[in-house]
């Protein structure tokens, strides 16, 4: 399956890192067949799936050379982020809600939204699934599928698990209504009101709408834009604020796309474990990745029960079924507890309809051709940035998920950015919805999870206009 | 459609209220006829609804006759509680898990579940509906939908109220994962952690887990077994500990199966409203009634917006589909928001399944045999309390919902007969998990909501005998 993605994969970490310049050509097919000692098919389909992506461009008779367009893309932020550090309490839900209740109509260009377009599942096939299992359903699955869930769907979420090498059972899983439920229960769980929690800086709004919803404070830690979570700022961090938890993305971090190398995610699994310290980890877009894997997710690691591991359904299959979990390691008993108390139980028909739709195979197909879609949709998105926005602009190029991490150029300001889009019918994602200092304040995330139509190619054109300089 | 259970309805409360004696003739189908102006085949209907309730017997070409089963049923309680009423901390979840996880499994006779039998409920055209609209999903609606719901589900819902004589409209209403999320998030709406919140006495234990999680102190106040919470009381309560809001349902009390007179709703609201204090109504046995309508919930007495009123479909029409709502009054926007960090959505397809088949019609026609099944399943097991059950026992006799409260003779621990029965495969709710002051001792709620079969049958007779002399 993963042969072609895997040599693009290389082949394009080798033009992002600029071992392969813009205009040089790529070893013939022949040439790389023989030195990888791969079928010349192969090297076909990565070579196509590298053009797809705006990488390299095919010249007829000649071969294979690295796209101009490598050239022209904004540099990435390289450095880590320094948030002030102190341990504050959360005010940020206002903002973040005044943002999203903005960008919510069907005709407001979605750059802003978290949410990538539906027609990129397979709904159609999952209906199917959910209309078998609706009209076939035992009643007594309405009593013995509420919390933990329903036993075949753990099942087969243990099984995805034991491929990328988590040891889980289904025992280990409590079925919630989508990863933000489990998530909620995990802070519940591990903290309380008053308690400090390390996060990433930026982080994911809700991240903090959890931490402010459960009165905790947020001490926001030295985040890379491609490898994540500083280790040696966050031991800085626990000395210096005694926290209760973590709150981390260790794949495809939501906003900057991060993820963390193998090494350093096993390094801050044994860092929290010396400190004692939960780590609760939302893998929701683990999944999506360009290349042929993904680093494991810090639950790989975890020997103490320690991760409180979260991830869903709904950016990868089954947007609106609700069907997400958390394998909360030795706070099981808890957050099963919380669960019954906060909403009982999840829809007992999603849950069969999803665990059918595993059970008949599907997935691993529906999933590759996804990332496919997705990294195109990067390319074009990076493409539209490069050519829209001023010079000065940053722009992240993650190697998954659907995000896009802008830095504008000095003296421009995100929030009045999202009001004068707001205006023109556009959303997007101002930096200060992503932290509990209100930093960010001239980035923005933009959402590449939608097709690069001419409505959306129109908006990136506008956005950098409105960018283009600083406001009067 | 309700003459015949209205006139049941006056004959079986002039049973229970001792104008009718056992062994009474009824009078004669014409003489009734002719006297309440009702054509003969209504009677016929009537008398025929109070034979299968057990409350009446016919003699053939003689008539109808009040049943001895009325003389023999043990008598109801009726005073008030006098709970000690301060305002305390909760703790009683430990308690409660423990008695549910030993409750949930399929071979346990459920007579301590929270659940009537899934076979009650029009499962199969349910899920065709869900069929339906899981084949035919517009993806859109998979972003459209999310909270506050689907508009067209919320707009049958709020026809429901108008029914009642409650002013709703859709934009009333947030959906939310069951009535239990509902009440999650308006408590959240209306509190912060130390409060004190007003609750009945004896009250549902969820509520006193809800409490719980959300640090805040109950304030128990003295409720009749039929009437409901005693105003003067409330008030009282209110002047004492100046809570920040009352937790109270209206109708078909859980535990309790009391309903409030109309009058007395109407007083309660106005006498919240003068206090200015928020009531949060769990109406989820409201459309359980076995007369012919139930009073009116406080809601359609709500001027002010200061009722918080929840509901679902779960007891009612479709259990694990995990669909409720709140109407939260002058709260609506904020428990819209904190829906949205709590679990951001509800499951859309459940969403749609609901909305067609409340559309298609067939929801009052299942909800009226649903109430005849039940008022017959009560009776049956009155019969079986009555002939199992030791001298001085107290039962209650519901107009709606599907739970007994029943009150052992003196010296009886129900703590005890929980794990004794439990012993033997049976489960009780014992009192004390209804009470945050851990009173209701000798008290136990029965689930009458499974076909009173053999094995049911048995485990009362277990029950009974358990309960005939105090434990060594």
């Amino acid at each position: 399956m993963t042969r072609y993605q895997s040599l693009a994969d290389d082949i394009a970490r080798s033009i992002r890192q600029g071992l392969l310049r813009p205009g040089q050509r790529l070893p013939s097919v022949r040439q790389a067949s023989a030195a990888r000692k791969l079928s010349p098919a192969t090297v076909f389909q990565a070579y196509y799936l590298l053009e797809a992506q705006g990488l390299v461009r095919s010249r007829p008779r000649s071969g294979y050379y690295v796209a101009p367009a490598a050239q022209r893309l904004p540099p990435e932020p390289d450095t880590a982020s320094a948030p002030r550090g102190e341990s504050r309490p959360v005010d940020v839900s206002a903002l973040v809600f005044d943002v999203l209740e903005s960008a919510m109509a069907r005709e407001i260009v979605p750059l802003g939204s978290a949410f990538m377009s539906p027609a990129l599942f397979p709904l159609a096939r999952l209906g199917r699934a959910m209309a078998h299992e609706a009209v076939h359903l035992d009643p007594r699955s309405t009593v013995d599928d509420l919390t933990p869930g329903n036993a075949e769907l753990r099942r087969h979420i243990a099984l995805r698990y034991r491929v990328e090498g988590v040891e889980l059972g289904a025992g280990d899983l409590v079925v919630c209504n989508g990863a933000i439920e489990a998530l909620n229960l995990c802070i519940a769980a591990t903290t309380r009101p008053g308690d400090a929690v390390l996060v990433e800086s930026p982080c994911f709004y809700a991240a903090l709408q959890t931490l402010e919803r459960h009165g905790l404070r947020a001490v926001e830690v030295p985040t890379h834009p491609r490898e994540g979570i500083e280790l040696g700022a966050l031991e800085a961090a626990i000395r210096r604020h005694a926290p209760k938890a973590c709150w981390a993305m260790t794949r495809f971090q939501n906003p900057l796309g991060a993820s963390l190398p193998e090494a350093k995610t096993r390094e801050l699994v044994q860092l929290l474990a010396r400190h004692d310290l939960p780590l609760i980890e939302d893998d929701v877009y683990g999944e999506l990745h360009f290349g042929a894997r993904a680093a494991p997710p810090a639950k790989a690691f975890d020997t103490r029960g320690l991760v409180l591991h979260c991830s869903s359904f709904s950016k990868t299959l089954a947007p609106g079924y609700r069907i997400g979990w958390a394998a909360p390691g030795r706070y099981t008993q808890q957050v099963a507890r919380l669960k019954l108390t906060n909403t009982l139980a999840t829809c007992v028909p999603a849950q069969l309809a999803i665990a059918r739709y595993l059970q008949r195979g599907g997935y691993e197909r529906h999933l590759r051709g996804l990332r496919k879609t997705l990294a195109q949709q990067q390319a074009a998105y990076l493409d539209a940035v490069a050519r829209h926005f001023p010079a000065g602009t940053r722009v992240t190029r993650p190697d998954g998920g659907y995000f896009l991490w802008i830095e504008l150029p000095p003296g421009r300001d995100a929030l009045a950015l999202q009001r004068q889009a707001a205006q023109r019918g556009i959303s997007i994602a101002p930096g200060p919805m992503f932290s509990a200092e209100r930093g960010y304040g001239r980035c923005l995330r933009l959402n590449y999870g939608h097709p690069l139509d001419a409505r959306i190619e129109d908006a990136l054109a506008t956005l950098g206009a409105l960018s283009a300089a600083p406001p009067a």
